[in-house]
C-alpha cells in the first residue's frame, strides 16, 4: 500500500474545485493508463487538506487484486483521520477510505479465488478512495449479482461492524433490547435491520429530530438526541436495555452503563464526540479522552456489567482475524440474497466533492451511507439544471425528478 | 430473613474453641425444637468476631421452604464478609454463609414445587451457616438422587458462576483458550471441568506450587503464582488467550488483559486481592480500590477487548435473576447426571471448627470447597485418636487410614 502514498513530487495535484470539477473526469480510465485519479489528504486539518490528484497507477503484486473502483465508503472515522484524531496517525500525504468496491482489473501471482472480471468489495488500510487500487485477497469479497456498486460500498464495513457486534460480542437473542446511538446513521441503520432479523427484538434509536420521519420505521421507539432520553427509555424499560451501541463516547458513556441490564452489553465502537469543529482541536481531544469516565472493573463486578470496545478495521488490519470476518461476510450476503438486509444510501458524491460529502457526514446531515461514485461528476450545488448525471450507469438509481432541488437529494429513502 | 439474625438477647454464645468443640453437637435437633445452633459473626474483623450460638428456630413465610441443613459451603467471599471488605456490607451480628444443602422440614403457605423430605440445595442471602434456613424457593433446586450432602454445597455457587462467566458472558466456544486464576480453588476446578466438556479447550490455570500435583490433570498448562506465567503463557500462546477468569483483582488485572486475544473475554468474579491479612485494613482496601487499573473505553475499542463484572449473588439477591439461574442449573444438574462434572471438595468441617477452615481458605491451601458439615463434631486438631468421625453418615466419603495425621485431609482428591 505504500507504494500508492509515495511519490507526491510526479502528481499533479487539482484543488477540489466545484467550478473545474469537470477535469477530474476527463483523465482517461483504460487499464494500459499509467496514471489514476485518488483522492489525497495532504496533511492532517480541515477540508481544505484534501485534494484530487493523479497518482501513479497500482500492479497487483503478489497475492493481491487490482480493482477499478466504482464506489467508495465514506465512514464517520475518515473526518477523524482528517483531523489526524486516531491513535497513531499515519504519515501524510495519503489516501483516505476504508472501503471501495468495483472490478477485478488483474491479479498479481498466486493470487487465488478471483478473476478478471469479477465484481467484487474490499476492505482497505486507507488507499481506499482511487480510481484503482490494489489489495490482498483477504479482504476481498465477492458482490452478489443483484447487489447494485453503490449498495456494495455501503455494506461492507457498517454491516459486518453491526453483525459482529450484536451477535459476536453480545449475542443478541429473542426477546432482548438494544439501544443505538446515531440511529439513522449508516452503522444505525444496519443494526436496525439486523435486529429485524431475530425475533421480539425492541430497538431503542437516538437519532436528530429532522431525521426521525425517515427513520421512524427501522426502529421500535425513536428519541431525539436533545432530549432526556436516558429517562424516557427508563420509563419504557425500567430494568433497562440488554445492548447499548455507542458511536459517541464521551458523556454518554457514563449514562449509557447505567441503562444496561445486568449481564448487558455496552460496545464503544467510536468517538465520534471527539469530532468538535472542522479542525482538529488537540485540547478538545485530549479533553475528550480524559472525560470518557473510566471504568473500575469491580464496578462492574458489583453491576454484573458487561463492557466492550470494537474497531472492525484494527481487527482486519491490526490484529489479523480476516478469516472470521470472511465467515461474518458469508452470512451478511446470504442475509441480502434472502432480501433481509440492505444497505440505506444516503447520497452519491462524485470524488470532487468529497469535502461537501464529508462536511454532510460532520454536520450528521446524512440518513443511511455517504457514498463517493468514482465515475460520476461534480455537480455544480447551486444549479438548477439536471447536470447531476451519473456516469456510474446501471449500478446507480437516480432520483428522478429532484435534479433541481439545490439539496443533495437521498439515493434510497 | 431479618428473623434470623435478630434477638442476640436470648443467644446463649459459645467460643469456637477446640476442647469446647464438644459442647456444640450436644444440642437436640428434634423438628419441634425451639431454638438452633448457627455460626454468628458478631462484628467485623477477625476470627474471633465469630461464634456458634443458638438461635430462635425460624419458620419458613410464604413462598419459603425451611431446610434441616446438612452442609454449607465456605467461599473466599465469606473471608471479605467477616471483615465488612465489601459494598455496603449488613449489619452485623449476622450469619454468614450464601450457599447450603439439606432436607425439606416443612413448606410455608403458597409454597409450590417442594414437599417435606425432598433433599434440595439453596441459596441464601446470608444465613447459611445455620443447622436450619428458610429460604423462597426461588433459590431452591432439587438434588439429584445420587448427589451427596457434601457435593451438593460444593455444586451451586462455584458451578453456576463458572458456567455463566464461561457460556453467558464469555460464549466459551471449541477451539477458545481460557486462563484461569486460581485454578485450584472451587471455582477453577468448575471450570476446568466445564471446559472439558467443549472440545479443544486450552486450560491455562495459575495455583501455589504445592497444588500443582494435586491438581495438573484438571489443566492444559499449570503456573506457579510466583513466576512470570504472562511471559510462560505468551511463549505458549503468543496471540493470546479468549478468556480470562480473574477473582484477585488488583495488578492482575492489566497483566491479564494485556494476555486477551482480539474480542476476548476479561471476566472479573471476585476481588480476593483485597484481603491482605486477617483483619480488614482499611487503608488496604482503599489502596487495593484504587490500584485496580481502571479501564478506558477508547482503549477497549482500539484494541477489541471486552471487560466483564460477575457476581452471582448480586445477580440473585440484587438483581432478580432467579429464573437464568435456575435454567444454568438444570444444565448444570444434567451435566453432573452425565457425570461430566463433580465438585471437588477439599476438606469437611464442623460449625465450631469455621475458624479453621476461613484461615485455610485465607492461607489458599485448599485444593476445590471446603464444606461446613453442619453435623460433624468438631476435631481436636492435634489429636492421635480417630476422634474425626463424622455423624454425616451416608453422605460423606471419609478418607479411611488417614485419620492420624496433623493436618486435616482433603475430602476428595
Amino acid at each position: 500500500m505504500a507504494k500508492e502514498g509515495a511519490d507526491m513530487t510526479e502528481e499533479t495535484q487539482y484543488m477540489i474545485d466545484r467550478n473545474a470539477g469537470k477535469e477530474g473526469v476527463s483523465v482517461e480510465s483504460p487499464s494500459n493508463a499509467k496514471e489514476m485519479r485518488a483522492v489525497v489528504l495532504a496533511g492532517f486539518g480541515g477540508l481544505n487538506k484534501l485534494r484530487v490528484t493523479k497518482k501513479a497507477m497500482p500492479e497487483p503484486q503478489n497475492g493481491e487484486v487490482k480493482i477499478r473502483v466504482k464506489a467508495c465508503g465514506l465512514n464517520f472515522l475518515d473526518l477523524m483521520v482528517r483531523q489526524g484524531n486516531i491513535d497513531n496517525p499515519p504519515k501524510t500525504p495519503l489516501v483516505p477510505g476504508f472501503e471501495c468496491c468495483g472490478i477485478v482489473e488483474s491479479v498479481g501471482e498466486n493470487t487465488q479465488g478471483f478473476e478478471i472480471g469479477d465484481r467484487v468489495m474490499a476492505f482497505m488500510n486507507y488507499n481506499a478512495w482511487a480510481e484503482v487500487v490494489c489489495t490482498p485477497v483477504d479482504f476481498v469479497y465477492k458482490m452478489p449479482d443483484e447487489m447494485m456498486f453503490a449498495e456494495a460500498a455501503a455494506f461492507s464495513l457498517n454491516f459486518v461492524a453491526a453483525y459482529m457486534m450484536l451477535f459476536e460480542v453480545a449475542k443478541l437473542r429473542e426477546g432482548m433490547s438494544v439501544l443505538v446511538h446515531s440511529a439513522g446513521g449508516a452503522v444505525g441503520q444496519a443494526v436496525a435491520q439486523l435486529c429485524s432479523t431475530v425475533p421480539n427484538i425492541t430497538v431503542f434509536g437516538i437519532a436528530s429530530c429532522f431525521k426521525h420521519a425517515s427513520i421512524k420505521d427501522s426502529v421500535t421507539h425513536l428519541f431525539d438526541r436533545n432530549t432526556d432520553y436516558i429517562q424516557e427509555i427508563k420509563k419504557i424499560s425500567p430494568d433497562g436495555v440488554d445492548i447499548v451501541l455507542d458511536c459517541l463516547c464521551g458523556e454518554n458513556t457514563g449514562k449509557s452503563l447505567s441503562l444496561l441490564k445486568p449481564l448487558g452489553t455496552y460496545i464503544l465502537y467510536g468517538a465520534s464526540n471527539m469530532v468538535t469543529g472542522e479542525t482538529k482541536s488537540f485540547f478538545s481531544f485530549a479533553k475528550s479522552w480524559w472525560q470518557v469516565e473510566k471504568v473500575n472493573p469491580i464496578k462492574l463486578y458489583e453491576e454484573n456489567k458487561v463492557i466492550a470496545g470494537f474497531s472492525l478495521l484494527n481487527l482486519l488490519f491490526k490484529q489479523g482475524r480476516c478469516s472470521l470476518v470472511k465467515s461474518v461476510m458469508d452470512k451478511l450476503l446470504s442475509l441480502y440474497e434472502q432480501k433481509k438486509i440492505r444497505p440505506l444510501v444516503d447520497s452519491l458524491w462524485a470524488l470532487e466533492e468529497v469535502k461537501e460529502a464529508m462536511q454532510r457526514i460532520h454536520d450528521r446531515g446524512n440518513i443511511g451511507k455517504l457514498i463517493l461514485d468514482v465515475e460520476k461528476s461534480p455537480t455544480p450545488l447551486m444549479a438548477n439544471d439536471s447536470t447531476e448525471t451519473s456516469e456510474a450507469g446501471e449500478e446507480e438509481e437516480e432520483p428522478e425528478g429532484d435534479n433541481d432541488s439545490k439539496e443533495r437529494m437521498p439515493f434510497i429513502h
